[in-house]
């Protein structure tokens, strides 16, 4: 019946999602704060900045600082996020401190397209065209092919899993012009519309165009459904996820500021460890840097594990059962 | 695979479960404007109220004055808890508009029955026993059969499947010595111990034991799981949920007071709504009902829902797949 992964990646988004959103201003300390205790968790990858206009994203000013100042755990991937070339050349100044993945991201709706990326969808994969051309130039692998609002979204409602295969086809014939050998597709449920049994047909319908490409899910809890569409990935192999420690971030998009962002890293670690699929991850250190998030973004998060604890399997009063 | 239900029942108790938990007095109007509201969801069973000691829970204190205003829907169950036969006399005085239902309540674990009911699961079965003889006497059918921490407990782990199956053939013997017909067994997560596998294998067992008997599940939303287990259990055909509306309720167990409580309905009827789960629930006017709840108690609720909304598939903006 299942299929679930004996092991997971995580990647934590939190300090790059998370801090982009926030309304005051998140000081350089607490950031590299943040990072320095999710680097005691166990976790494996952890996305530390944006590398964007301090025009257009104030709070990611201070990327370079960061990545200065965070200290690098040898066994664990750091990554960072960029969308053009003066990203890139500012990226390339940590690539001893930094893993520099580059990504192919293309998007199933156009409507979202337009609406987010500021082109349609022809447009953006020129760009994407052109980008891949500069990472491999400048060194940088591509092996990473991410679909936005893979299952829905909130300006075109409902997308099939033949869209979400059609948005990987195109970018998929980008990386081999360009020679580039992708290695995951990440699906991002950017909106949250999947439900679990759309997650099973849309990675069913991914893997059977592309079995040797593994596949990864970004989802966000928009709606309430991000653990029970995590569960339902898990169940069907993924292996790969990412997730913000509490919850941090939001949902930028279509007028719902105050809606929850991506599933929350301690739920989807309180999940694996139920179904005896290992993460890695030590649940009461993360929860700790869960609650340093909180008291940094200054209000509670999402998370339900943050207020409801781990299971207390480990407590002195638990003396078996009853 | 899957074995999801065509329709299913939900239970609203946010009335009940949220009022009872609260810090702040509730005033009776609220009480009943929150149940009006929610009668005009679709939704076809309401719990109202419970008759309990004024001096034990001083938020029910009132509860008289909430059944006699509320304004009934013909459709609509509407039904109360009570523990003792005077709770069972205040109850009576009601049974032209409360459906009566009559309860036999046990627990799975030792533990949680002495810290919770104050008595062990023996002394608790002694109760019941008399319980259910004073229904039959009074006329209220005994048709329900409900277990406390069917899947965990705070204090003393894990329940297995065996367990429950243990503490429901308790209950039903109880109810066959009586001459009552068990037409639902209830199994409740009462602190968050649930995982989706774990539903499965204990929705199994009770069910490979009493087939002809229908399973409801009362979840918790405790560690963030409660929808991933509900879609569990409607991937088994569960077709009966307890939920509170936008979340009400909390974990007043095991010093958790700020724990998520009962899975939140607007969840569930959306996941009900994605996966073609008819649930009889207009998810709009369920939010708007969420909304009034939020404003009743003065705190925004635990509900995604409410924060992200609906799917906004009807909305004139979209205009179909791009």
């Amino acid at each position: 019946m299942s299929d679930f992964p004996e092991k997971i990646t995580i990647n934590e988004e939190g300090p790059r999602e998370g801090f982009q959103i926030e309304a005051g201003p998140i000081s350089t300390d607490n950031k590299v704060a943040l990072i320095d205790a999710l680097s005691a968790t166990g976790l494996q990858a952890i996305q530390v900045c944006s590398f964007v206009s301090p025009r257009l994203v104030p709070g990611w000013a201070d990327a370079s600082d960061v990545v200065q100042r965070f200290k690098a755990n040898p066994n664990i991937t750091y990554t960072a996020l960029w969308f053009n070339a003066k990203g890139i050349e500012r990226a390339l100044s940590f690539r001893d401190k930094l893993d520099l993945q580059g990504t192919i991201h293309v998007v199933s709706s156009e409507a979202f397209s337009i609406s987010n990326l500021n082109r349609d969808r022809e447009k953006n994969l020129a760009a994407m065209r052109e980008q891949t051309s500069n990472h491999l130039q400048a060194g940088i692998a591509v092996e990473h092919l991410s679909v936005m609002a893979a299952f829905g979204c909130n300006f075109a409602g409902d997308i099939s899993p033949a869209q979400t295969v059609e948005a990987v086809e195109d970018g998929m014939a980008i990386a081999a012009d360009a020679g580039a050998l992708i290695r995951e597709i990440d699906l991002a449920d950017t909106m949250g519309w999947a439900n679990p049994e759309h997650i099973k047909r849309t990675v069913g319908a991914v893997r059977d165009r592309w079995p040797d490409v593994s596949i990864g899910l970004h989802l966000h809890d928009t709606r309430g459904l991000g653990i029970a569409n995590a569960y339902a990935g898990l169940s069907v192999g993924v292996s790969s996820f990412d997730t913000t420690v509490g919850g941090l971030g939001g949902c930028p998009f279509a007028a719902r500021p105050g809606a929850p962002g991506n599933i929350a890293t301690e739920e989807l670690v309180l999940l694996a460890n139920e179904l005896n699929v290992e993460t890695g991850v030590d649940l009461e250190s993360l929860i700790t840097a869960g609650h340093l998030a909180e008291k940094i973004v200054g209000r509670p998060l999402p998370s339900a594990v943050l207020r409801g604890g781990s299971l207390p399997r480990a407590l002195p009063t638990v003396s078996g059962h009853s």
